[in-house]
């Protein structure tokens, strides 16, 4: 493909500056500045590793109106280079057909242009949406619904009675539904509590790969719309996860726990039992919440146990210098006992 | 489903008081008092919330005799509840038969009443005992034996050799006796040891979803009888776990780990190498215990490196005021330097 | 099988100490001294739990050469174990076929001696090398390069245009390619940044059983040559991961860090974006590094956030005492303030 730098400052809304006619033929980043290809940067440093390189041109903010190739000003050059990737790298066609090697059960509702591949099974009673993927051997249980142009990449399983919302990617060997971690202890046994509820995931919702979402023991498990969960991470039984929420690899989140809106879970973030993590929030890698713990919204939480950030920070710092403080204050000791033991005092 | 409050008292076993021809159409939880329903609540102070609702009759543990609703009193209401949530939630039935769709070497021993579904592979002199269950995708290797009525959710992978009990549940995605992580360096390069164990999986056990649990280098990694594993754990060679142990989401234990009877593994927790942690033990959420450590039994163990939760208590709490205690610190300081330089001192 | 001690000493280049014609019908481990078998040990140390056993024989360092039984004396005893191990133990022979009820692309191409078994997919354009095996399951997308005598344990998923060299072992469930995290932000919603690079596995590395390694945004998520990658492991995209590196159980790698040769990373260690790790360095389980943190090569690093390996000691030997220390410090403040106002000071 290739596309006139107007053409492509059309696309992505931004303001030309320079010659439109410059030809385009790759979108690329900043590391490896090819010829004829379209970068971006979000700030005026980061433009000098690209003075003297063979770079065609580059996606700049408002506020860089200056350099010596042509530019296309945009509020968020990110956003615009990742919008001109797209165009360039179109998403994959599916050939919108059922292969004969699915199983597909006779009571099972399939869309119009919906792909089903190879050793996919789809249960008795489930709805596929329009223009769905449900690539090779994924399980797709009873009572199951997908939604319209949502992909299931290879070896999804959904476990009955779930909900999968429109346009979701859930990849590669993610669970969906499986039952919630829930016992009663029985005379020295433990006794399963039936797992009854299931998983409602909106449209939108990206689920990385070898996640596993547990089911309700009543009601739902709710991933709400837009909400981006990466590869690994354990979403336990009856948690609500708000719209445009992250959660990063190898989170987990125990049962019950509601998590707001825009919030930011970093990698290896560990919440207890029925914890409440406010509307954009962030929870710093490797931070654990006790049970029941609460945050306020749009607040900044690090440590294992979690607090403010920039008190965990001061904490850090001085705990850097607890075996130094030890020292000090041993000699302190000393000498506040030799003061204390001159005549007179 | 109904039933009357008598026949589901007696049912548990439990004391009627009341109206014991109070028609049940639903078991519930507290947060939601259905009309015609039955809940429970284990200690008074939750029967408020109960109070002016259109609840049917509450479960309660025998100090509570009197409520505006009637009552069935027992020793462990949760218990009770489960209980019944079993007589209307009946376990899913499965067909008993194969699917033509399945693949089953010819040696391989099917009992009574097994069902296989399409796509699942039994390997080679495998054994599977009467009433199972493979789900699609199940990938059974050779000579693995699995108990009577276990069930195998989807994709579930099983290496040769391994043995599974009776009345075990296996979540989606779970791998069964892979490799354990063994090596020699030799000449600049890790030499694999040829892992030629098993695993070993005792009657009522349930392991989650792509939870992973290695075969042991010699001998066998065993889950004793009635252990309860959750999502995403790891479980390495030769480790093992007692009867009726926890593990929580996430957990990770390394090679040769012995974990006694009721111990209880919060989320996340990493045990290293040849730890031992005795009977009834609790692990805190995100605990570390180093290689080798040894646990006490019937105690409680906190942080990373882990200690004594009362002792871990005690320390978060100072750790808390750490930033604080620097700079008293520093002022004692000089304060003494101040005492120091009095004359005739 | 049975050989003469002689016979195994010829094959691991060991010297023979005593009586060659000793029959070996095993390699066992310490714990298992066996009649008939061969074991090692590393130290002389350890040699006393053999003594007045039934083993038959033992492999030693050059450093021992007196025992009640025969010995082979070998520089690394450990390798000579293993290789004797795999004598004994030859690897698995799988019989080079493509089953029937596997789906594989026309235009794929597939090397002489290749297994592909039931409900394996191979897509369109991919490249199996010679004797490969791809077990049940497995699902190869297009314009995959799978290397010579490389086996996929059952259900492994590789996505589009990755490369796995030669030799290398994936366990089962494990995902390749899936894409990497990457969105930005677009009037409160995240729109997906396409992920268009690849991953490249070069020859001899082994990756545990479900763990996933996600594609680069573009370029290549490397793992090199020789690195071993533990169960249930995160590689984000855009990593980097040297030759010959060991990482453990549940390891967390965010995007973009760079990994170097012969680096060990325990388990549950998490790596913030752009970390940069050091030739040989050491991080030891459960340490945190924080967002583009540089660790020197052939250091120890340990904690969250991680620092040197014994300045961290020292911090965990005070944080201990932090509890008791605190007191210290208080007490000192009414000492102190007691100095201060005695008169004339």
């Amino acid at each position: 493909m290739q596309k006139t730098l107007s053409e492509l400052a059309q696309i992505v809304g931004g303001k030309l500056i320079g010659d439109g006619n410059t030809l385009i033929k790759a979108i690329t980043n900043i590391e490896t500045p090819e010829k004829e290809a379209l970068t971006f940067v979000t700030e005026e440093k980061f433009l000098g590793s690209l003075a003297g390189t063979t770079i065609a041109a580059v996606i700049v903010p408002p506020s860089i109106s200056q350099f010596e190739k042509p530019l296309i000003q945009c509020p968020n050059p990110k956003l615009a280079w990742a919008r001109l990737l797209w165009v360039f790298h179109p998403a994959r066609a599916f050939d919108g057909k059922s292969s004969e090697k699915a199983v597909i059960h006779p009571t099972a509702k399939i869309g119009a242009g919906v792909t089903i591949e190879s050793f996919a099974v789809i249960g008795e009673n489930s709805v596929i949406g329009d223009r769905a993927v449900v690539r090779s051997g994924c399980v797709i249980d009873r009572n199951v619904q997908i939604g319209a142009e949502t992909i299931l990449q290879p070896n999804v399983m959904i476990y009955e009675n779930c909900r999968v919302g429109n346009r979701v990617i859930l990849h590669a060997g993610t669970v969906i539904g499986a039952d919630g971690f829930g016992y009663v202890m029985d005379a020295g046994k433990y006794f399963k509590v039936p797992q009854l509820g299931n998983v409602v995931i909106e449209d939108d919702v990206e689920i990385g790969a070898n996640t596993t979402i547990d089911r309700a023991t009543m009601g739902s498990t709710i991933i709400r719309r837009g909400a981006k969960i990466d590869n690994l991470v354990q979403i336990a039984h009856n948690c609500d996860i708000g719209e445009h929420t992250v959660a990063s690899a190898q989170v987990g989140i125990s049962g019950s726990c509601t998590v707001g809106k825009y919030v930011t879970l970093a990698g290896q973030v560990g919440l207890g039992d029925h914890c409440e993590i406010g509307d954009q929030a962030i929870i710093g890698a490797q931070a654990g919440l006790p049970t029941g713990k609460k945050i306020p919204p749009q607040s900044a939480f690090l440590g294992s146990p979690a607090r403010p950030l920039e008190d965990m920070k001061k904490q850090f710092a001085a705990q850097l210098r607890s075996a130094e403080t030890l020292k000090v204050v041993r000699d302190l000791v000393k000498r506040v006992e030799a003061l204390e033991q001159v005549p007179g005092t």
